[in-house]
């Protein structure tokens, strides 16, 4: 409603009522103003009435919703179905150009709009949670493999001759594939094992360095969050390493922005070596739905180049969930559920803990994961396949725990990994893990405990009977990855 | 609700007019088996109501909605906010696993249900569009440039020392970028002009095979669906070069569902020679937001390397739009949207022609683009300025038509074009393009032509004056892209 | 967006795309300052893009979306479900005040503005719609015989010595009510039966009227839409009355706006004599959810003093449905549906005709009855019950037939009516109605028409078998009500 | 989805996978199952997810949601605007029948599902909130004056000689409205001031019955939850004088069920005397839009009469928004909403006590009103009118608080109150009110505070500035009633 409308409003209710509707969409309107002018995520969330304001508004602005518009191109953004529409905000246009994931589109300014606030929104909500080293970053609608082998890809034209990409074994797909799918060839490091944790072997990943040739290699791929027992690779270690010979160091950052230590490791490896660009899915760390990833960097022209290596536009779907979550929550609400998160970590390392002492096992030692928990398998012969506790679990409505368990080989891509799922060929015995992530709650990690008691104890009964009866265990849906997250 | 819920209403409501509503609901659901069972497109659309009916029953089937579930994993699909998570009807997980697109997860039955499905509608509406020889197709939520580049990222391993990529000129950056981000260097094969009409040149093409070597060639990439003056590529010609050389053929047929006559000679080239796969946009051709595009081919295996080049969990929106659009629709509602085109067609063919009357131009002959149809601008002196007329039509409200004039020249990865967007170096005049897409209604047609006929006499007019006055003519924001498709 | 946002926008998206965004705005504001000053129905319907603006707009205006708004009240409108708030468009406050339904609310400027808009849609709608005389209106969130009762209570402070309804029959139980409820006695006059249709006993009426004494006469109360063969009452002979002997007259225009004739008839009776209001449901007559009713006057003040006898604050749903229905179709929109719906009762006509002829029955002739067609029932033995034809049809998905046989009575708070839903104590035969109002299509008549006829077939069929058998009909649920309209 | 559909799906989806779905999805059955048989609202909320479910099922039960339904009659819920059918789940009949708003629907046996599991629900919950001899319940779509007047109407046929209804004076306009709208004269008993509440006149009631002679008196209207000073009614007296005296006595219990002490209170009443029905409104108990209120009694036989009273069909919409709205809390959420609102009532008293402290006034002592509290404004000269202060806190974006100062009269009817809004002809002094009303929190109450502290001493220096300067104060918009619950 324009001032005319205001006017014309008063025939039918006082002005002073209407002055109190004027004064209130003024106040939104100064902050959305606000919003535009410093690119920021306010520190107070939004309503839902103003969130929606703001997507109307943008909406307006795109080409489709035109009032006098016609149409005579191939892609008008025409929508069929009300259903979709009414999800998209008759919003149709995508984001990002034929060349540009990141560029404006002369058709829909108000998608355009979106796309780079979401971007800037983002920047700040990265910055604030630690890793204030960083420029630029772009939302890409797609997996964070897939964002990897982007990245992976963008870096080939300035190094020709390179070939391998330097890998310290993470047991998790799609990471590995994003080497292998951009026409890489990984160099596995495997990791060494220091206690209970699963480390980055930095004395070895130099030496193939040197035997490669640090000219064939396209970059060093590491990772924060992970499975423990693993930890989060040795960051500054090897941002020294890739200071020093001078290859593009990418990182893996899956879920790590929720948790400040992976991004103070991030933060450090940049200030004391070479860290060129990380990666974060925007479901496991905003809590929207899969769909997106976020590329980061200090150097905003390598985002730059990340964008130009989407070949066309994109939809806009990621990008519009991010904002309107990070708008309803504002910094504020971030940063609470990233508080939250940390004391569920220890609440739930408690209550495993106690679990684990039950049953005579424990919780293994890896002060380097900030969210996931591992307790050993041991009680039973060494002989016992425990992955059907995983099966267990699973009917019983707990999605998530990983039970890994030594035996199980996988090849990707012509590659065989001996004992996957355990970050290694040999770990020493089998275990179990659950993982304190964002948007958790306190009354799960309750629950979770006293289904994982039953269910052990049901197990273990079950199998010390089997093996009494000289019969093999049988493993029922016989699957490890049940609710993994690989 | 079950039997026992039927039977305890009847305390509430007569049975009798309880039988009705459960009798309603078994033909709901008996529409929904038919759908499970045959997995192809209904005739008859749905009605909003039975497309949410069996949104929600997929949606409880995903893990996050268990009443029961407790999630210890790094990826639960928890939806922080409402306007989020009523978008997504409570799916949460996306599409695909670590390692494939296509895949199941255990934790979303409901999700991957919804995933197979609609690749099942969409082999059949492609099927029932005319390209009967496909057995197989999926839906990637990337632009169709992504998904192209994909596809030639999928062809790597088996075509080991291949570099190049064979590309008859067709001036749309995201599929030209496709062959640079991949990795692949391309070739290019200008285009004949045959009359007014830009036509594959095979015999070229087959000399830089040959100069090459088959080999080196990693495949050939033609299209369907473009701006006129280009017609569609010859592909059954193609085809033939490709079966003889053994070189895989992939086809960019971004819009070409809606066109009979593009899916007719998508069949014919798989008659008579080799087609691997072709592409094409489901926003550009199920009337959806833009994100999403499907790969096709007549042979499954093809499809399962693709589908298996996408590292990681992807976004289930443009999945969601098109199982929603084309059940909406039925196939009965899609063909008939495509013969209304067709007509429409036939229609802007006749408007702009007399329109090109009035000013002394012509409708260019191009019998191969069943779309996208050219009018000369040759009125004015050889001098002119012609991209500002683009700008003027946006200005008023007209989107997608392109203006193509001479004299630009565009560096995309490395490589120049000269006058880009013309497809060709050397197109004798300018013109513009304007196109009957799948969703426009004549009343679009008859106001762009209305549109157009006095913009440009008010066009004219000025640089008729201008010209007299002496001075070159001022393009305004001088941008022939104004709107279009590129 | 206010300009400076737009300024701020423009470090993000050019101004030139920026301002065609600007300019969509600003025309849809445009619009909705036009419906402000002129308070008419726009003749073209507006995008549900357009009418959600406004909606937010509006929802914006009342205090519990404040964003700073402190709630020390005992009401609030705080809204605790997000299903109730976004169905609601946060609007909470409901419409009108203590003492009136139409007053403004301090607290919610935004739904204030929407009740007085909507009233004034209506008026110009109904207006447009044949009533010219019409001054004023308020859409009342109550059902039409409550609307009936409020609109007699509203009298009686004028009237202390009046007790009667004057009411010509029409057998449909809540207007019947209203004059009961409302603590009245109702006056009932028989129709006449002229040929096939029942009309007003006008001479009957005013017979009553002497020999009660008019001051004891509330109102007489008529009705225009009603179900064949009853035509519609007199209008102009009973305003004349009426104006004759000062007694105010109340007329039940229940789903009368979809039909000219109706509205004419209104007209025509005002111009000769007297009609101080006539009342329609929101719902029959503007394709919306039941719930809302329309009083209307030639008089504001008697629209005033109905709206005061609204106790309290009342639900501003009704009116939300017809203001975004109204918007959305624009009076072309309306007029196009009332077209289509006259167009539809020739059609059916016709096909019931045809059925009629197979069957040897008849369809009657009911001229006054501009919606509503009756088909006799006579083929079968006098003794039939027709009545179980009603049920097998609703059991056949057909629902909104009536079969009216002879023998039914009913009493209603005191009142017996021999052959209830015939509106007359001796119809000669039995009959079956069908209606063609708003909305319908013709697929719906071809299908009921056939349905119709099979239906037939069977019951007669089953019953001169049964007859052969000298056995009594059996009529299985019994209930000559099945889906009509009473 | 039916078993074969599972069973079709597992061509899709492993079954394992699909089998947890089929689990959940039962689950979710059985609650709903369960809802059915024992109509009790569940203790724990339901998800959204599980009632839109429900909602989606349940509007499949209505005919106009029938795949193959054919409507030939007036009625057929057809809705035009896809955004008024969205919001409506597409339920389209409301509920009710033509005599009868609890009656069911043959059209719509999903609506009136709806409508009587609604109203069992409301049962259980005003029960649970301890009124325990209530027997049925009603909610009727309309304010509460409006219900409060169709009860007294509904008392009217058994008791025909009776004119009137005492009424303790309460001043608020809807329920002395609804006394006259419904035609009978009110005999307003004065209260007696105890200390600072404002109480009952028992005796006076007695007197007037007497006076009158008890068959004249149609019925007593007493009212438990108020504005301060006022207490709520001294109901077990008053229902033994009722009883003594086979009066019938109506209860405004308008935002009541919020609060133990009111329901307790009207269960005592029933206990020692005679109580027929009470009546609550819907938005002021159950956080959901203005639109409904429930008329509850231990008679159900009175229950039904009241909803034969209302004549034709209604809005399911206020049904709709409480039973979402009560399955979304379940009767652990309405409960400690309940326990918060009563530490609110604490927390408020004991900051507006602080704030009174400082302004030398106090909290007046109220012990018979569990919501609603009052505090003095006696420390400027008595002839200052403090009604501007309601204004100065409304723009502060305060609303709901009332400032009652001596000196406006009303008339209402044609009987006119001294002192309006005082509930009294010579309240003492001036004052303010405030209320801790359910859904409000304590960061309101913290903020209210603050601003009230700031106004007044703002307020006061201005007019004590004023005084000095002889010039008698300006009341600015002089309306006392702003944002008050009038």
């Amino acid at each position: 409603m324009n001032e005319e409308s205001y006017l014309a409003a008063e025939k039918l209710v006082p002005a002073t009522y209407l002055n109190q509707g004027k004064d209130s969409k003024r106040t939104h309107e100064k902050c959305i103003q606000t919003l535009l002018y410093h690119r920021k995520l306010p520190s107070e969330g939004w309503s839902d009435a103003r969130i929606r304001l703001l997507l109307n508004e943008l909406s307006l602005m795109d080409s489709n919703n035109f009032p006098e518009n016609v149409g005579v191109g191939e892609r008008e953004a025409r929508i069929h179905s009300s259903i979709v529409r009414e999800r998209h905000f008759s919003l149709g246009h995508g984001i990002g150009r034929s060349g540009d994931v990141a560029a404006v589109q002369p058709k829909a300014a108000g998608s355009s709009l979106l796309n780079q606030l979401t971007n800037s929104l983002l920047l700040d909500i990265i910055q604030q949670s630690g890793a204030h080293f960083v420029q630029s970053c772009v939302l890409i609608p797609v997996a964070t493999g897939m964002a990897l082998m982007m990245t992976l890809l963008s870096l080939r034209s300035s190094r020709p001759s390179a070939r391998y990409v330097i890998w310290p074994r993470i047991d998790q797909k799609s990471c590995f594939k994003s080497i292998i799918s951009a026409g890489f060839e990984p160099v596995i490091i495997e990791n060494v094992l220091e206690g209970d944790e699963l480390m980055t072997d930095v004395q070895s990943m130099e030496t193939q360095i040197n035997k490669l040739g640090p000219d064939t290699v396209l970059a060093i791929m590491t990772v924060t969050s992970c499975f423990a027992p693993r930890g989060a690779d040795r960051l500054p270690e090897v941002a020294r390493l890739s200071s020093q010979y001078s290859i593009p160091h990418i990182v893996n950052n899956a879920y790590g922005v929720q948790s400040s230590k992976c991004m103070h490791l991030l933060q450090e490896a940049n200030r004391v070596g070479r860290l060129d660009a990380f990666i974060q899915s925007t479901d496991k760390n905003f809590l929207v739905p899969v769909g997106g990833s976020v590329v980061s960097s200090g150097n905003p022209e390598f985002i730059k180049t990340v964008s130009q290596s989407y070949p066309g536009r994109a939809s806009s779907t990621p990008t519009i969930d991010v904002f309107v979550t990070l708008l309803g929550l504002g910094s504020d609400g971030y940063k609470s559920l990233c508080k939250e998160r940390k004391d569920n970590y220890q609440y739930l390392l408690k209550l495993l803990s106690d679990v684990a002492h039950r049953h005579n096992e424990r919780v293994l030692v890896t002060k380097n994961n900030p969210i996931s928990i591992a307790m050993s398998l041991t009680s039973l012969p060494s002989t016992t396949d425990w992955t059907e506790l995983g099966s267990m679990l699973f009917l019983r409505n707990v999605s998530g725990t990983r039970v890994v368990s030594p035996g199980t080989s996988k090849t990707i891509g012509g590659y065989t990994f001996t004992n996957w799922g355990s970050h290694s060929n040999n770990y020493p015995h089998p275990y179990l893990t659950a993982a304190a992530a964002i948007g958790m709650n306190r009354q799960e990690i309750d629950t979770f405990c006293k289904r994982l008691d039953k269910t052990l104890t049901k197990f273990k009964k079950k199998h010390v009977v089997s093996d009494q009866e000289l019969k093999s265990p049988q493993s029922g849906a016989n699957d490890s990855e049940h609710g993994n997250g690989s």
